[in-house]
């Protein structure tokens, strides 16, 4: 697998990711109508490096990181990861984690920090914790799950 | 002390408010250089309801509301809050403060969230503890305070 910056041209492989999830609307606070036009320009974004992780010429996975705060905040880094779902379950979005610690680091950030990991998403909270984050607040019932209701989400840190 | 929905014009007085708060940089997350342009784009952007208080006619103190995250996460309302350096210890932050909370209620919203209170900044700590918020995170040295240095920033959380 090879992870590399994204270009222009990745923009339709990108959309036949994160339009899926964005439109079942479980685990990101994204609009779950979001136009593919404004969820490229929110993913690809200049505020933005963003990242695909590609296995034998086809993008499976993608993920950006961005300063989490401006100012005075901006030494801490926050990433969005997404995996294509024919890919679920095959260590993609691990790869691309461990990539984007590595690309924190190297890029001068002293810490990563997810605002909003959705209680109901296991996989990406075990992910986490297994990559070294910690749980550092509980936002209680601050996301409604289209299925299943309100649950909680976690702020998720770790420094670098 | 009138509290009313900012208009257009009121973009040189809500300048004068917040623009030494970001020049600053002490308390908000903020590039310290925004410009005045960027600054006013931001304060009183689309995706906000902006607010200011005004004595005898002069616009003393701003503050926007907005939904902290969109999705499911957008019934969590979000603001912040800034006053003139002339009106600092008259109680205009609480009387903003308590404005919005009564007009996010108003608006339908169940919870509201500071994203990032510097830890330094005991005045608005303190507030926030007297109007019912709680400290869910302690986000280790994730603000760099450009006369105190690396402190922490906490994440402040309550229903409504």
């Amino acid at each position: 697998m090879l992870i590399r910056p994204a270009r222009a041209g990745d923009a339709v492989a990108i959309w036949s990711i994160i339009g899926p999830v964005i439109r079942a609307g479980e685990t990101y606070a994204l609009d779950c109508d979001l136009s593919e036009a404004k969820a490229i320009a929110y993913w690809m974004g200049a505020d933005k490096e963003t990242f695909v992780a590609e296995e034998d010429g086809r993008v499976l996975g993608t993920y950006y990181l961005r300063p989490n705060q401006a100012g005075g905040g901006r030494h801490v880094a926050n990433c969005g990861y997404m995996t294509h779902a024919d890919a679920r379950g095959r260590g993609l979005a691990r790869s691309m984690a461990e990539h984007s610690l590595d690309h924190a680091r190297a890029r001068g950030f002293r810490a990563m920090q997810f605002n909003f990991v959705v209680s109901s998403n296991d996989r990406a909270l075990r992910l986490w914790q297994s990559l070294g984050f910690d749980v550092v607040a509980t936002l209680p019932l601050a996301f409604e799950h289209p299925v299943i209701g309100f649950v909680d989400a976690f702020v998720m840190f770790r420094s670098l």
